[in-house]
């Protein structure tokens, strides 16, 4: 088999997904670094690759792509211990992995992204407000479902942990206050001791 | 089996893309219309239901609940025409679902809400810009794709077609000027013309 190539931005949570579920399952992979605050992903190259211009991207083997986290995610989960084989089960994996792309990621890491990674804030300030309200909204889902779980589906960690930790985790760098919801908290520390785990920063 | 009932507001792109599968699929449904702009999902009930306060929300059997329109899409296109079975195919179904998403629905569709079904464009003149080229982001790299393919994927109907087509085939109710777009204008009338096709009005 070829070895995976992972096209890839270390401080992004999407690509951290991707990351985080190979080297759990331990299956190796390439890593090819692309600053996407210096147009890395809108070269003629890359659109070539990803017309959408954005990292994740999964080369499969040569010439065959694959764009967005949470598809890369489903692709390579199939057949293991982070995706349910039961059908309603892996319907609520789906539900969730939807959640995050529409209701979560589009707040809470855009924020992060304009405060700690590009540094900018004020230029953003006037949908600040926005993001902040509709991102501790989704948190304010999950805290609910977590009261009375360990994990987001089948009491079991999967890809729907995966995916909605990379950026609930590092919420505060987008100016979220993740103290005022201890089944968050809880589950995150129970996310970060699952055999395999890395952190964010780690290649 | 018990019949399916779907929470569903008839205006919504989300709602619609399930009433179409549906029907496509021959399956019996119950919709149960709520006013979103009443804030009739925001209710105690309804937030019992799904805690996200969205609709479309499918009851698959009484107190079996599962949110987010893909996810619904992909549940109920398992084993039918409308998904396929290959690996990398489906694949390609679930990247394009989550772009639609991502990428597309938070501007196209919600440009349309604010012009069309709230008809207070003014009161969000600040973003409306910004929603405006993010859109047209998203149908330049649908027109791109569509420049030498039928369909989006696997050259056949399937439910990343019906995922793009809901709020696409009316995004001029949201400022947009699809006739720019050839090749997504002939892929509009191909959608419209597969057997089955209800137009997003009819209950």
């Amino acid at each position: 088999m070829e070895t995976l190539r992972l096209y890839d931005f270390l401080p992004s949570g999407n690509g951290y997904k991707i990351r985080l579920l190979l080297t759990q399952i331990g299956m190796p992979f390439e890593r090819i670094e692309l600053n996407i605050t210096k147009g890395e992903t809108r070269t003629p190259e890359f659109l070539s690759k990803n017309p959408n211009g954005k990292i994740p991207l999964l080369e499969i083997e040569p010439g065959k792509y694959l764009a967005e986290s949470n598809a890369i995610l489903l692709y390579l989960s199939e057949g293991t211990e982070f995706l349910p084989y039961d059908r309603f089960l892996r319907a609520q994996v789906l539900q969730w992995l939807f959640f995050e792309q529409n209701s979560h990621e589009p707040f809470i890491a855009t924020s992060r992204f304009l405060i700690s990674i590009l540094g900018k804030p004020e230029k953003h300030q006037e949908t600040m407000k926005s993001r902040l309200d509709k991102g501790y909204a989704a948190l304010k889902v999950m805290e609910n479902h977590l009261s009375d779980r360990s994990f987001f589906v089948g009491d079991r960690y999967t890809i729907a942990d995966i995916a909605l930790f990379a950026y609930t985790h590092v919420a505060d760098e987008g100016g979220f206050d993740l103290t005022q919801f201890p089944a968050i908290q809880a589950w995150i520390e129970r996310v970060k001791s699952q055999p395999g785990y890395i952190t964010i920063h780690q290649e």
